[in-house]
């Protein structure tokens, strides 16, 4: 059922027909100036062929100063994902994974294809989404060695909070078990949190695609131990060989001004969330999101999601049923990157659907 | 061992003690201007969002009629590695996939990190490295699942004959095997062999990098049967998401010129085989390429290889030891990518140091 929405999704919109793309998790911001400037001079000055498949240098030592460590515990990747599936590539077939649902789809695959077993922890609306670490520890087996913390949460955008964390991870220290941090909306925290410190139990993925809008140069690195980034460069050698120097020229200069962008990117947010907030209130249950751009609200008890989000494409909006982020059927998933009439007109046609 | 000359390599490389970098597989040919002109036009129309997982949908076709297949027989890389280990990665832990030795090192540590078992078929320098392949029948089994045919090859920059060609495919074929042809190096044949066209049982895989001297653009291509493109777009959304799109249309302008590129490359790559030829007839032995850019000469009997490209290093001049290609120990492979002084400078080298 969920194949055949997303392919009519696809059709209609190669046929131009969906007005408000809702079910992309891509910012409408663009790269930063200044990127495509640096992008376009190294083009031109034939800065384009082999590079080192851990990155350049440059872009090395200032992400590392940026997660206080060396830039030997950084690695560039062609965009996070393909840095989480490569340090999950690192376990061996039949080791357990946790994921915390509603969770982002790729974990799953990602897992299934390199013959990890996924343990899914589900959080609930009603203790908005919190996850009990209690719960948790009595969960873990001998073959749990790794969780993957994504915080703030793609599809909820709620971070936890920093408390929350310290404990999550205290509990995988004191197991032996790797924390991977995607943390590719981390930046766009409300309370605008500092970069995550390198601790060499934690793997961190993070991406300059939605702090800068750079969803398609495909960059992202890892903040992780020197031995596991051994084992990371490895396998860039062995699939990808590099990220195309260009590419990297872009992402060097775009962290020079990573604070400015960030911030406004932030303000953005917040504001389409409290915008959301206000339309869709009383309708729909959700937990405020304290990050990011998404918004995974439920619908009314009763509520057919499929018919829900059928009724809402043919009328130009796009957005992901909440069965694509674990078993949570009567949830959506709404990306709310849109200019204000758009987005506005969208959150109303949803209040309409919902109410028929 | 190995490992510590490529250690000495590159920190020599990093004090620019290295005049003649001979040990990598790069063209020392430039990306055509237009390339790099529509790329710099993408990247300033904002041509840098995501993209379809498949390739965009003109460059398939472009491709597709190159091929003589259809647009759904395509799928765009980050660089055809990428495609080989996408490929491997359709099989299951266990399969067998045969290997003709010489090899390019990257097949047997995919096939290794993918849990596959490499069956090696060495290749005789008396035999002008022509594969047997009546032997090849005899050594498969029930578990033999995939060919790596690379011809031209990798070291050798011997191709195949059209008809040694084709009948190993048959043999692949009677045998329900599929044969991956990582054609790299196909439009560098001096005989100006045609594309490849689309047949069912081949999973072909080719690269912008060495024609076009695109290498660090990072993009290549598989031509291949529905099914298996299918499960190759999958592995691409689940893993590198797209190539960004800004390199492809530096890449489907490449395709325009493609006749003209090729043919002065191999114009070029055929007098620096010439050169080779005549500077080292007499001291090492060696199958004379019919392509591409590389040389796999055999020392004197009795020379020690690992003193003979050290002592070579010391001088400036950097190649690769036989042994990174399989049981090869005897052999070097030199890459001719260096403008001609440089170039038989280096040969010289080759010679005096043969000869100590």
């Amino acid at each position: 059922m969920l194949y055949e929405f997303f392919e009519k999704v696809a059709v209609l919109e190669k046929q131009g027909k969906i007005q408000a793309k809702l079910n992309v998790g891509e910012p409408d911001w663009s790269a930063p100036s200044t990127s495509v400037r640096e992008a376009v001079k190294a083009l031109k000055q034939k800065r384009d062929k082999y590079a080192s498949a851990a990155g350049e240098p440059e872009l090395r030592q200032k992400l590392a100063e940026l997660h206080s460590c060396s830039a030997s515990n950084i690695v560039v990747f062609p965009g996070s994902k393909f840095g989480v599936f490569a340090v999950l590539k690192t376990l061996s077939p039949g080791d357990e994974v946790f994921v915390f649902s509603p969770h982002w789809t790729a974990y799953e695959g990602m897992c299934k294809a390199l013959g990890l077993n996924v343990r899914r922890i589900e959080l609930k609306l009603e203790n908005k989404w919190r996850i009990d670490v209690e719960q948790v520890a009595v969960a873990l087996t001998d073959k749990t060695k790794l969780f993957i913390l994504n915080s703030p949460n793609n599809p909820t955008s709620c971070a936890l909070s920093e408390e929350q964390e310290r404990q999550l991870i205290e509990l995988a220290k004191s197991r032996g078990i790797t924390v991977l941090a995607d943390d590719a909306y981390r930046d766009l925290c409300f309370d605008g949190r500092k970069e995550r410190r390198f601790d060499k139990s934690i793997a961190v993925l993070n991406t300059f695609s939605k702090t800068f809008g750079m969803t398609g140069w495909r960059i992202g690195y890892a903040v992780v131990e020197e031995e596991l980034a051994k084992k990371l460069v490895s396998f860039n050698q062995l699939t990808v060989t590099n990220v195309p120097l260009f590419v990297q020229a872009g992402a060097l200069t775009a962290l020079e001004q990573k604070q400015k962008v960030a911030s406004k990117a932030r303000r953005l947010c917040k504001k389409r969330a409290n915008t959301a907030k206000k339309l869709l209130k009383g309708v729909f249950e959700f937990v405020s999101p304290n990050a990011g751009f998404y918004l995974f609200p439920r619908l009314p008890q009763g509520a057919d999601t499929l018919a829900f989000v059928d009724r809402l494409l043919d009328s130009g909006v796009a957005i992901v049923p909440g069965q694509a982020f674990g078993p949570y059927e009567r949830h959506v998933r709404v990306s709310l990157c849109a200019e204000d009439a758009v987005l506005a007109n969208s959150l109303e046609k949803m209040v309409e659907a919902a109410k028929e």
